[in-house]
């Protein structure tokens, strides 16, 4: 008999008698997906079939615990996320709330290489709270998005990353903003001392992918950027498992979030952004921050850090990386929120200040590392 | 000035300019991403901001049409994606439900190699119902999963795939599984004079999905499956571009459910599973039919026919693939809702008869293919 993973899935609209027929449809619907009472006897019965180990009353429903055999996975990640909720994903009403790992889980994936402890390392720092910055928009050339990647440099953040929508533009081509970023970067750090490190977005067309990461490498990139929901979800995996890679990886949510949003289907935030992100092998993690332009409430957020950092399998704690709308005025509510294991994402506030630039991260960084 | 393609968004629970507001919001968020005063002027302004070319009271809110220039996206398929629905998928009540193509598009994608005439040539017919079963359950050995294909095929069902949690278990693994099917199918061919083709799963870590596809090319598959939403939304465009390639291409939704079950976020169906599948390059769409164990409603499902099919810039029209609960009872409803236009995917209730399961399928297709 292989180890057995589970999943806690929420099912809402249905008394008990219901949630116990839907949780024992779920249990064939992801693994051998014929009618039940044709399930082969013996192996496929006893092992592949998933097993409702239990059944409780939930806010919103009953959660279904349901275990899954690792010989339904093989060796396999993606098989891993379509174990989990592939064809259940098309269920109304039907949410992946939670997953337990199995010891054998690391044989499919060994999470993120660095983790949060790996990325205070790169920062040069024992704890954060750590700062990144984005350059954009998309349409400015290669020598603004460089001018501004500098700037940003000087004033000591330390992560700058592309914005997710710069790719390969003509007006500012993959590989000659990264030379050109990485330079102007460079060159800040010589003078100021810090190690601000820059990450490209390497999402691209099929194989490319992993090129662009390789090219990020030799050019002397401090880490890479992807959005797994458009590039595929085990781009993250490979690159974490190379040895000869060896950049952190940080995930953006681009075109992921109906996963999250439809309320009771699809994912929990705490699963798709934060557990997810882990299997995936991602090390920092985009999400929209509560109070932004999103809908995301605090405590979604909050459960998003807890996905991030909760202990799970020996996959390591990673960072949660709140973005978008991020203000001065907002640093004391955001740093009640999440105390110091977190990179503060913040691009417009402070491309807002462009002529002193440099002075506005500085303030930012003030305001953040106050105690 | 680059050309522009559109999209249409449904913004709901709002009124005029509330959704006005929100609508020129979605025309910052899917490009500069930063505060709409900030934008540069000139060329970010004038042709990479999205530009409101409509909103108009609709069903549920209003549709919002918003442009975008093809400079925003360069040559990258990806990044096409991510302007028509990036960051603006995290927003709740804002659904992606058409796109209009441009000029210029065929730059980006091709389109399905095949597409619905393509699709009938294989199966050596001129027009449809075609018929697709799966072999299944996992946890089956390579020589049952073999005879079962075989005997799909002696019952001349047009394809028979790999039911979509067939990847590279121990029990059936992929290479062995592959070869087994072809073979098993190829022998009943030479009796039958069926052309029954077989379809294997090729959803798989990283560069691997390529490489299996090419190794299901080698081995005389006549086509190959992918998860798009778990592989990534470029692999059915690179196989599609790829003239020395040359099968088609079926895409399953598994994981992908979330993007439209949520109702007022995410995507349309008839965008998700007919026009994004189009630009994908993805030959036929499986999709879970009404009336079945999923939820989605017979208007639903013509919707993603209408999707399949209507006339979109010079990407071919594909086919539908409706699955998930169909059995002998439901054909002439299914004939009613369908026509010519589909490939039906029969598979539990076909395996319920496996003791004779070639009759079966010869019961089938009469009765499909009765006038």
């Amino acid at each position: 008999m292989a180890n057995r993973f589970s999943a806690g899935y929420l099912i809402s609209d249905a008394d008990y008698e219901t949630a116990k027929q839907r949780a024992l449809n779920i249990t064939v619907e992801q693994t051998v997906e014929i009618p039940r009472d044709i399930v082969p006897a013996g192996y496929v019965e006893d092992e592949i079939l998933g097993r409702l180990e239990a059944l409780e009353a939930a806010d919103g429903g009953y959660i279904a615990e349901i275990s899954y055999s690792l010989d339904d996975v093989g060796g396999d990640f993606l098989q891993l996320l379509n174990v989990l909720f592939g064809n259940s994903s098309i269920l109304s009403k039907t949410r992946l709330v939670w997953m337990k790992p199995c010891d054998g889980l690391e044989a499919i994936t060994p999470g993120p290489r660095f983790g949060r402890a790996g990325f205070y390392d790169l920062a040069g720092v024992s704890s954060g709270p750590l700062l990144m910055s984005a350059i954009k928009p998309v349409g400015l050339s290669t020598a603004e998005l460089a001018r501004l990647a500098g700037d940003f440099a000087r004033g000591g953040m330390d992560f700058v990353k592309d914005d997710h929508g710069l790719v390969d533009q003509k007006t500012a081509p993959f590989s000659e903003r990264l030379a050109a970023c990485v330079d102007a970067i460079g060159e800040a750090n010589a003078k100021t001392g810090f190690r601000t490190r820059f990450i490209p977005n390497i999402t691209a067309e099929g194989g490319r992918t992993i090129e662009r990461a390789y090219e990020a490498k030799e050019k002397g990139a401090g880490g890479v950027m992807l959005a797994p929901a458009l590039a595929g979800y085990d781009i993250a995996r490979q690159l974490a498992a190379d040895a000869d890679f060896g950049l952190p990886v940080i995930s953006h949510p681009a075109f992921s979030g109906a996963n999250v949003v439809g309320g009771d289907c699809g994912f929990s935030h705490r699963f798709y952004f934060g557990t997810l992100q882990r299997l995936m092998g991602v090390d920092a993690t985009v999400y929209p921050n509560f109070g932004g332009r999103f809908g995301f409430s605090r405590d979604e957020c909050l459960s998003i850090v807890d996905g991030c950092s909760e202990a799970f399998s020996n996959i390591k704690p990673i960072l949660p990386a709140p973005g978008g709308g991020m203000t001065f005025e907002r640093v004391p509510e955001m740093k009640a929120a999440y105390g110091k294991d977190v990179v503060y994402l913040i691009g417009g506030a402070l491309i807002r200040e462009r002529a002193t630039l440099a002075d506005a991260c500085k303030r930012l960084a003030e305001a953040v590392r106050a105690t």
